[in-house]
This record gives structure tokens, sequence and C-alpha cells, in this order.
């Protein structure tokens, strides 16, 4: 089958937008793929039948107002950025549709890249109401080319999702591998287990990241705060032991379905 | 060098006993070892050189001050437990020193005790200022011989310590996946990448063993919680990104000393 798009351009060459460059030209060699740097000239997207967007969240806010006068009126524009509504509400005037590719590696860079890095992963796309169904054809058969499974979403409702599974977490860890550095100090890590180091692998992630993933799903990520807050508290003020129990038991079962379901 | 002690009961035969007893009777084959469940007659330590309590915390404090009238004037007697302020109240009436061997496995029980369970891992005793020097010598030269590596800390501060490099990653991993599955539900786990996988690992642990040691540990548990959540509500109200940058700053700067340090 003819691929959906000829002409590709990328914008942004870290792991995400580097791996979507290999990947195309690994699998795909029949379509043209240009990779270029966020910084460069926004006229590089001139011709292209499908633009992603492979930068800094704040940077694809900055760059997607610009995009317009570039384009034709069949260009297709995607990204790959964590959060979802506030990149599509900078998308007004041009046609749009969200992504993000649930991969990612404890490294991350150019130098990471990989063909295989989206194999077998779920990539989830964004379509708002007045998306057209061709737009949604055309880039979920683009997605599955590069080996992942497409995961159809609202905007709000990813945002919503992820500010749980995956920037809480984030949050968490950080949060608590500050404290507990702050107040065990040197001498108290030396006494720390594999529990403390297994679960604080996230510890290691880069703050600038993660200050545009929090600051474009602010509400969200407050709401997931504020619901692990009441359940730190009420550990606080267990006098008895059953508020333990029960919340012991929720995590023993959510946790086996997580590793049930999650790929 | 002759062992420190010739006959040595053991009480409670988990993961922690059990491995104390293969690791015994593989490295030390001149030691007498009586291994005996918790639940037998506490006559069985009758003519004991040491006593091993490796029951359950609550357990431990039961059968301490049961054992005095059944021990010569030359007994040790120790324990393997995870807290150790409230067991070294309870064995006020025996020659006591407290340990807490920093070993674990993803699995308890018996029937995961390894002889080498303790290889070249930290051992805590926790001396009380009136312990003789002989009696943490000799303590000092068993745990060596089953390959541990012996530490001295003193009882409240093994507890404030522990409160924060282990009890605290516990409980707020539980809290965390208990919030995420309730909010996210079966639909949004399936969105979960490697981070939230990895970062939840804990959330399997049994509620039995660890309502044992938060009721043990109350008051430097609460306190650990309530310096976590002070740093998750200032995330929680970070209007511009400053505070995220800082913690995740610090985040970053404790992770890599912990693996650095731990072992």
């Amino acid at each position: 089958m003819a691929p959906e798009f000829r002409r590709v351009v990328i914008v942004g060459c870290g792991l995400i937008g580097g791996s979507i460059e290999l990947a195309l030209r690994e699998r795909e060699p029949s379509i043209e793929v240009v990779a270029v740097d966020r910084g460069d000239d926004v006229n590089a997207v001139a011709g292209a039948d499908l633009v992603v967007l492979s930068a800094p969240i704040m940077e694809i806010i900055r760059i997607l107002p610009q995009l317009a006068p570039h384009l034709s009126p069949d260009t297709l524009v995607t990204d790959t950025g964590s959060t979802k509504a506030a990149i599509t509400d900078a998308a007004y005037a041009v046609r749009f549709i969200g992504g993000h590719p649930i991969a990612g590696a404890a490294v991350g860079g150019r130098s990471a890249a990989r063909a295989d890095l989206f194999a077998g992963r779920s990539w989830i796309l964004t379509p708002v109401a007045r998306a057209r169904d061709e737009d949604v054809a055309r880039l979920s058969g683009f997605v599955e080319r590069l080996g992942a499974r497409v995961r159809l979403l609202d905007p709000a409702e990813h945002d919503r999702v992820f500010a749980l599974v995956s920037h809480l977490p984030q949050l968490v860890v950080s949060a608590m591998m500050s404290t507990i550095g702050s107040h065990a100090g040197e001498e108290g890590l030396e006494l720390a287990g594999a529990g403390l180091r297994d679960s604080s692998r996230l510890a290691s992630s880069p703050p600038e990241i993660w200050r545009d993933i929090v600051s474009s799903n602010r509400e969200n990520v407050a709401t997931a705060l504020e619901r692990v807050i009441a359940e730190l508290r009420a550990l606080r003020d267990d006098e008895t032991g059953d508020t333990l129990q029960r919340t012991f038991e929720r995590a023993v079962r959510w946790k086996r379905t997580l590793d049930d379901r999650s790929i």
C-alpha cells in the first residue's frame, strides 16, 4: 500500500524525532524525510504532506501559530508532546491531530534514537470533534508504519489520565527523593535497601522537560496531587492501622491490574 | 577461630530466619542450630547461647518478656525486626542487642530462604548504652560469619533513618498506586508507561508486615509523611515552575548520592 504521506518534515531531532526519522528511513524508504532542528527556519516545512513537531511542549506551542502560511491546504500537522490540550489549542490555524507516543528511554537525546523505539508501543492520537476522518485514517496508517499501535483519545481526557499515570508518579518520586535525601543525608542513604533504589529511578529525570509538562497540565496535575496528599494525610493520622490495611489492599489490587494490562 | 556461640536457637522460620539457618548449616557446621516456629513452646530456647527472634515485630515484642526464665545468664538475645526502639524497650529483662539485616527478596517466606541472602549486605546492630562490649563483639562476629557487614546504630536513630529510607517509600508508593488506580481505572492503567511500572514495584507489598512496622514507628513515620506532604503541597501550589525546578534538582542530586553510596 502506498504511504499516506510522500514528504514528511520532522521538526526537532531529539530521541522521539530522531527515532521517527530512523524508523522511516529503515521501514519506508519511499517516503522523503526531512529532519530539521527546532531552531531552524520554519520555511523548511514548505511542501510537506505531514509535519511532525517533536520539540519540547513550549516550543511546539510557539511554533504552531507560525506554520499556516507555509503549508498547503492538504498538509497535516501532528506532534509528539506529552500533554495534548494546550498544544491542540495552539493549533487552531492548521489541519492538526495531536499525538503522544508512549515510548521513552532512560537516556534522551538524538544519540539515543532507535528505529525500533515505537515497535509494539502505544501511540495515542487525540483528534478533536472537527477533525476529518480521512486525516485520522492517514495519520493512523503512518503511525502503524512506525510499528506502533494507535489509540484514540480526547485531548482533555488524555491530559486527565496522564496527570495520574505519568505526571503524578514523576512528581511524587522527585518529591520523595528530595525529602529523603534532605533529612536522611548521605549517612542515611548508605543504609537504604533495594526498595528505595528501585522506587526512585524517576528521580533522575531532568527538570526542564517536566516544567513544560506540568505547566501545560496544571489543573489536572494539581487535582492528582491533592488526591495523593489526601491518602498520605490519612496514613499519617491512622491510629489503628486500618487505613494502612485498606490502602495497601487497594494498592496490591491496582498494581496487579497495572502489571497485567500495561505493555 | 572458634564460633562465638555453640548453640543458636532461631525463633521464626520465614525468609530471614530460614536464611540464617541455611547460612549457618552451610558456613558453620560446628554450630548447633535449632530453628523453631514462632508458635512453638518458648522452652525451645533452653540451653541456647544465642537466641535469634525472626518473627513479625509484634510477635517479637510479645515473646521477649517470656524468655528470661528459660535463659542462662550468658545467653544473648537478638532479633531481625525492621524497627528497633519498641523491640529494644520490650527486651528489658534479657541480655539483648537488636539487629536489622538489610536484606530481602521480592517473595518472602521460608521457601525463598537462601544461604547467601546476607552476603555483602549491611546488618545493623543497635546496642543500647548499657550493652556490654563483649556482647557487641560476639554478635558482630556471628553476623560476619553469615557474610554480612556490621553497622552500629542507636535504636532511636535507626528508627528515624529507616522511617525515611524505607518506611516512607513504602507508604508513598502504596498511596500513589491506590490513588492512580482509583482515579485512572483499568483503561487509564493500560496507557501507563515504564515509569509507573518501575516506580510501583513496592505497591505489591503485603499490608500485614507493614502494619507492624508502621505501628511500632508511628512518630517517625508521621514526621516523614508530613515532610513529603509539604513538598507535594509546594508543587501543587507552584505557579511559576520554580519550585518544581528546585525540587527536581535536589532529587537528581540525592538520587546520584543514593546510587553511588547504597549497596
